[in-house]
Formats: C-alpha cells, structure tokens, sequence
C-alpha cells in the first residue's frame, strides 16, 4: 500500500450536501430517534426496515420538484438495466412492501421505520442530501380515527423530544378544501386545471418563507425572487387570488371557530363538504382526547409539498426560535408532517388502500433541539484512567471493568502520549474525572482520583500557580480498594 | 393519479438481493443495535453518522474482491462529474472523516457507529447487497492494548446480545505470521510477490468453507469449482503449500501454546517476530483480564478478507448450529471480524496513522439470534381494544391513553372490518388481550376483557363448539373503573 499511497493521494473530502455529525449532536439524534420509536412502539406500531434502493419505477415522483424530471433522486441502472433509486421518503418504499406482500400482512397494518432518505436537490445552508426521517403509518384504515391518531402521535413524540406544549402545534388541514375552492374559482378539472392546481399548492406552501404578497404574484402571473429567476404563476384571477388567501388565513386557535369560518368558503362544493366532514371528525376525537389545549389546529395554509396526499395533510412546527447553522437566531419551522394518501398502493394494485402517515425529519429537527440545548448538550464523557506505566495496562483494564460494572462509563488511556497530553486528551472528551496511578501510587496500592468539573472551578479562584501545583485541588488519594466510592464522589 | 395508475401500474418488488425486515426480526435487528451501542459507549465510545454516499475516490478499492476493477460497489457521477459510490464498509467513511477533521479532534479518537453499507454483488442465498454494520474503532493508538480491547469489546457484545460463553469465540491472529512465512518459503517482495500473497491470503480464508484439500489447489496451481469455474491459484511450490497449511493448523486453544507453537515456524523473519511480540502482548491482557477462558482464541487460519488490514486481525464466531433461510441447521460462521489499520488514514495524509477496529454485521447475526429464538421471538403484541360502534372512537382512545399510561402496548382497531375480523387481527398481531365494549356494555358502564393467550390454550380442551361459546372462557367482564386491572390480570 505503500507505494499506493506515493502515486496517488486523494484529498479527504465531505460530499456536498451531506454531514458528518459527530459526539453530542449523534447522540441527540439517536435519543430523538430512541424516544419517537418508543411512542410508536408504545401505540401498537411494529417496526419495518427496507433496503436504502428500490427500483425507480416502484419509487414513483412524488417528489416536491417532481416537475423536473429525472431529478430529484440518486439513480443509476443496475447490471440488469433496470433503473434503480436511493428512496426520497420512507412512503414510497412502504407503499411497494405492503402490495408486495398485501394477503400475509395484518391490515390495519401499523408500522414504523426510520432511516436515511436521500434527495438529490442542489445543496444550501440547511438543505440536506441526505437526512433521517422516522415515520408511522397506518395502512387500511379509512376512517378519521385513524388521521387523528396521527395528530395525536406526532404530538407525543414532541412532548418526548422534552418539548412543552406551548412550543408546538400541530397544524391539520384536508386537501380536498382547497380542491374546492379551486373548483368553484372556476379552475378545469382537466390537465390544464391540474397545473394550474400543482401551482396553487407549491405557492401556498411558500406562505411561510415568503408572505403573501409574493404568493398572491405565485398565484397570479408568477414572480421574479432577488436573484432574478422568474417562477411562472398557477394563473389565477384576481378574485381567486382573494379567495385563495382568505382561504388560507381562515384558521384560528379553536377548532371549531376554525370549522365555523370555513364552512361559507366551501360553497356547494361536494369535495369542501367531504373534507369539512373529516377535519369535523378529527376535531372531535381530538376534542375527546384534549389535544385541543392548542397542540392541534386547524390552519388552512397547510397543505404539505409532496404530490400524493389525498385528504387530510397535517405538519408539525415549533413555536419557539432556534438557532441556524450559522448561530443565528432563527424560525425553525416544519420539524415533520404527514396526511392521507390513499392512491399511493393503488399504483401497484389498482384499487385504492387507505393509508395515513406522519413523518419526523429527524436530522434538522435533533439538530434544533440540541443547539438550544435540550438534547445531548450536557453529555459527560467517561471517566479517563491515564496509561502512565506501559506495562501496567492490564491494571489499568481491570480498573476500568471494575468502574463499568458500578455502572460508569470508563475507558483507560490508548494512546502513546505523556501525561500532559493525556490530561489534555481527558479535557477535551469532557471526562468528569480522571484515575491516576503512577508508579508511587502503585507500589504504596494507593489510586489518585482527579475531579476535572470541581478542578476547572476552583483554578478561576486561585492565581498563584505554585499554590495551584501545592494545593492539588479537587484531588484525592486513597486506598485502591476505594476507587469506585472515591470516583462517584467525584461524580456527584 | 388515477389517469397515470390506468396508464402505468408497476410491479411492486424489493430489488434483487435485498431485504425487509419486518416486525420480530426488526425488533431483534433493534435489540442488537441498542445492545452493542450501550457496550461500545460503557467503554467511553462516542458515536458518529456519517453519510451513505462518498466520493469512490475517498473510500478506495479494498474490497475482498478489489481485483475486479469497478465492481464490488454501488457507483454513479454527481452533476459535476465526480465518481460517488455508496460506502462498503464504515472504516473507510470514519479512515475520509478523520483525514478531513484530524487536528481538532481528541487523539485517540474513539467512535461507534451503525449504519447500512452496500456491495453491488451478484446477489445469492444469505448473500445481501445490503446490510447493517456496527463499527468500534479507536484512532491514533499504536499499542497492543487498543487491539486486545477491541477482541474484549468484540467478546461483551457476544455477551450483551445473549449468549453463554461456550457459544462463541473470538480468533485472533496477525498477518505479519503470514508475512513472515511467505518470505521464509521465497515469495518475492515484488508486484509478482503482491499478487501471490493476496492469493495466498484468499485461499485460507476459504479454509472454514472448503476444507484444506481445495485450499492446497488454490494455494497450488488452482481449482476448478464443481460448477466448473477455475480459480487461479497462488502457485506456491508444493513445499510452501506444506509450510503454510501447517502453520493455519498451528492454532490451540490455550493462548500461551499456541504462541510457543507458532514461534518456531518463523525462522529468523523479523517480520514474525514483529508479529508475535504483537500477538505476546495482546495474549497477556486477554490473560490478565480473563478473557483466555476459552472466549479468546489465537488462531493462524483467520486472515480476514479486506485489504487494508496491517497487524492483528480478529473474528468472532458463533460455536453453536444456527438455522439457514430454508430452516435447514447450518454453521454460522462469522459474525464480525476486524484488525488493525495503520495505513488506511495515510492514503490521505502521507503519514500513518495507528488505527485499529471491529466490525459486526448485524442483519446476518441478528437473524440468526432471531431464529434461534434468542432475540425477539417472544415478541408480545399490543393489546387491541376492539371497535364495535364507529362514534365511540373518542371511549376507546381514552382506554388506549389509560392502559398505556399504565405502562401497557395498547392500541384501538382502526380498520372498517366487524367484529369477527378484529378479533382475527387482534390474533394475528400476537394481542395478548383484546378489550371489547359494545353497546350492552356501555350502556351498563362495563367492560371486557378477553384473554387470547389463556383462550387459545382452553381451546384446545374443549371440544364442543356449544360448550365453546357459552362458557366465554377465559373472559371477564367488570365495571368499566377495573379496565387497567382486569388488563393486567390478563397480562400475567
């Protein structure tokens, strides 16, 4: 390899778009993950992996930008020529697992999954290539019930992720509302109207970032941004402009308020009666099970990016500020959303199987969380046993085993450095505590234990380095008998 | 949609050499995951994600198959042309994410992680193209010790995932033997030389699968498989053959005589002596630490099939029969393997860096726990709480909130099917229990609770169908307040 290693040296080198997350940030990932599976798990849901690949044609574009085709995903031809994909979403893959399997599997059919999905969008600050979602479903179920238990679960898994309930809401809306008004607007049921659709949705999912001055410009005509790109507009009039907007600004705190101020928009449309219909049964198990303290609403504006919702769509935000990756104070926005797709599985079987789902992007949201600090900040690393004498590593081994079995983390010194650099290597793990055997202490069976938390107080009080090096603060020599009692001393 | 789904409807099917896992086997997929990552963290660990795509230049070609050129792994160009590939392992991502981040990370560098990996394989019977890998690797520590503890890490997650100590055994060897042998029977240090020794190294570690006779004609002139493919072999004269079967035979169980054999067979190369003051150093931790109970083992035939190893390699294996994808009883083999990598972090940066790991793979061994019924096959389902009249959905949410805030699986059926049909889903997902509240209930302000574990036994002894359906047994029925212990009472 030697010789390799001459001709040919690459530079080390992130992919762009994806991240690396390390220490503290993987761990609050993980303990996201932990406590959602938990909630599903807790709720009946059993777990499902699928592999990373599927075929593209399985796949399907439901994607946001599914208007650009053959973007949007990873793909390349396997050596059978069959046209394979990196999955966008963890729907997809579900929707191909229960055709493929429909008669075994139990129906309703509850499952939950997490996993890495990959979209190949141009990368930017916070837009990812790679990201975890965790999501739940519900297959077979057709009625409210089973959307309102998704409202309710996307909640829980907030109050686990140690968010309060005044820091979220979930928002719920129903597809077939704006359907409504965009019939009676006067927009075709044909292939035009479904255009003119696609770019009312993409427009309205944009009244967040933009306002709705340049939506109503999405919704009309179309619009320049800054940079100069022009969007064309889904072109509506401006009456239906009007109505579109105050369609979406229609939501209120109370859900029945809310129901109240939309139920004139519908008109004598059957579809805004049928959507009206479901979001009043949602409402009231909602009502029942007292999530309308103001962790679900019902807010028009919602109507989530991905093109096969088919009724109720719901999206989880937080209400408080966090912090970008520039450490600016931010709007977090959408930790998550889902809704009702229930012609995904008729692609493959031809007739429609009901579905519900919410989905968790896992990734910025454990990020978010743990910038304000509320997940894995305050991690400890292990208590550091320092290698001061090289063949006293077997003692140094046994010290730690016996630490791990008193249920402390603990990991003896590998590297070939002294004892500076090991205290430094201690510091920089954030070790609470360091175990010091030097030769003295072994041949008179004695251990030193040093508490690194209480030592880096106490060296702001004192000024004199010669008192500092005397005094040895926040140390302790004693028996080695007495490690573990004198290691949770300097624990607590 | 329902145009495309007329004019399009894909077959729905996992791709070729892929897998899902669903249910039990997730959950004991899961089971192992928590598992090793509790050990690799008790022993100071931290954990790192990083991405499934890198650039194929960062992750090399060091595949056990890296002869074939461009096979081996998943690869495609981003839209700058440059060459990625999904990860094949989680070494080489950690060997890119250490070049790339080394001087502000603490040295040695200790990190898990878990993560699928691919390898665009021909796919076959418990051959998968995809599958999970969790990693422990310490960076930046050249001495024995960071290797004995990864053999002793390797043997707590035998430990942590059930099973006894007679039921599995770490190996142990280091390729400087080999080394060493191959000069002392004239293998040239050349290219020429390269090429055998890889051939040499491929052919022992097919010794567990072919047996010594096929191994001596690929370590000869080669060998023709019984479906007729010829296999070049490594051309060793029939004297090197000799030479190199009896030192892979040259294992014992007891650390110290295997040592004592292995040592004459070294002659004067200071390669092996290299190699045994290695595996000396190694043994005397095992020894100190107690891990030369029969759990750790030297043993010359294990060579492990990636390229990059330098020194000590590892493998841990299941001593016990396991059960293959046809049910048939079968040797399971490895489990997870590992060494040391010294030059894997040099590739970047021109200098070696000590590094040294273990890898399990999870969804093989996972599986095979599984079916053994070690991990996940007592897997109780949730309990169902029945839905017998469409607007009481709100009661039997409140009957989940309460059994689960009593720390019990429960959920409510969300399908549109009858009774008969829930109680076969109920069945069907393993329910323990199902809690029924019809109309004559409610109106009496009970409830009851069915006991399916307790009812399928009684089942079988009651013959008559009449008897059957009068008797109700093994149900109860009380006041609606005695929910949560009428449930419990059924759980034990």
């Amino acid at each position: 390899m030697s010789k390799k290693t001459k001709s040919f040296r690459p530079k080390a080198r992130r992919p762009k778009g994806f991240e690396d997350r390390f220490g503290a940030l993987a761990s609050a990932e993980n303990a996201l993950i932990a406590a959602a599976a938990d909630v599903y798990a807790s709720h009946g849901f059993e777990p499902l992996s699928t592999s990373a690949l599927e075929y593209a044609d399985c796949l399907g574009k439901f994607l946001p930008d599914d208007d650009r085709p053959n973007e949007g995903v990873f793909a390349f031809t396997d050596d059978d020529d069959q046209w394979m994909a990196l999955r966008y979403d963890l729907t997809a893959p579900l929707a191909r697992f229960v055709a493929e399997n429909y008669d075994p599997l139990p129906k309703p059919l509850r499952r939950f999954a997490v996993g890495p999905v990959w979209r190949n969008e141009k990368p930017g600050p916070g837009r990812f290539r790679e990201f975890i979602q965790i999501d739940a479903d519900t297959i077979g179920a057709p009625g409210a019930a089973a959307d309102a238990e998704m409202i309710m679960l996307a909640a829980d898994v907030m109050d686990a992720a140690g968010l309060a309930r005044s820091e979220y809401v979930i928002r719920v809306n129903n597809r077939k509302l704006l359907d409504a008004i965009l019939g009676n607007i006067g927009v075709p049921d044909t292939d035009e109207g479904a255009l003119q659709r696609l770019r009312t949705l993409r427009a309205i999912d944009k009244l967040d970032r933009l306002g709705p001055e340049a939506v109503a410009r999405l919704l009309g005509d179309g619009r320049k941004d800054a940079s100069g790109d022009f969007t064309k507009g889904a072109g509506l009039s401006a009456q239906g402009i009007t109505t579109v907007l105050a369609y979406t600004e229609a939501g209120a705190d109370d859900l029945d308020a809310t129901l109240s101020a939309l139920e004139p928009l519908m008109g004598v449309s059957e579809k805004g009666a049928e959507g009206l219909d479901e979001l009043r049964a949602i409402a009231a198990l909602l009502q029942a099970c007292g999530y309308d303290d103001g962790r679900a609403i019902i807010d028009p504006s919602i109507v989530r990016g991905l093109g096969y919702y088919t009724g109720p769509v719901f999206e989880a935000d937080l209400r408080i500020e966090t912090v970008n990756e520039k450490g600016q104070p931010t709007r977090f926005g959408s930790a998550g959303g889902g809704g009702r797709y229930d012609d995904l599985i008729a692609r493959f079987r031809g007739q429609p199987v009901p579905a519900t789902g919410f989905s968790f992007g896992v990734s910025r949201f454990a990020a978010a969380l743990h910038s304000l600090g509320r997940l894995g900040t305050t991690e400890i690393g292990p208590v550091v046993i320092l290698a001061l004498e090289a063949d006293q590593m077997a003692r140094y081994f046994a010290m730690a085993t016996a630490l791990r079995a008193a249920n402390i983390r603990a990991e003896v010194y590998m590297g070939g450095s002294g004892m500076k650099a090991q205290m430094k290597y201690a510091d920089k793990r954030n070790a609470p505590a360091v175990v010091i055997v030097g030769e003295d202490e072994r041949l008179a069976g004695q251990v030193t234990v040093k508490n690194l938390v209480l030592g880096q107080q106490m060296s702001g009080d004192i000024k004199d380095n010669k008192e500092w090096r005397e005094g040895r603060p926040a140390q302790t020599t004693g028996p080695k008998e007495s490690l573990i009692e004198m290691v949770e001393q300097a624990l607590n």
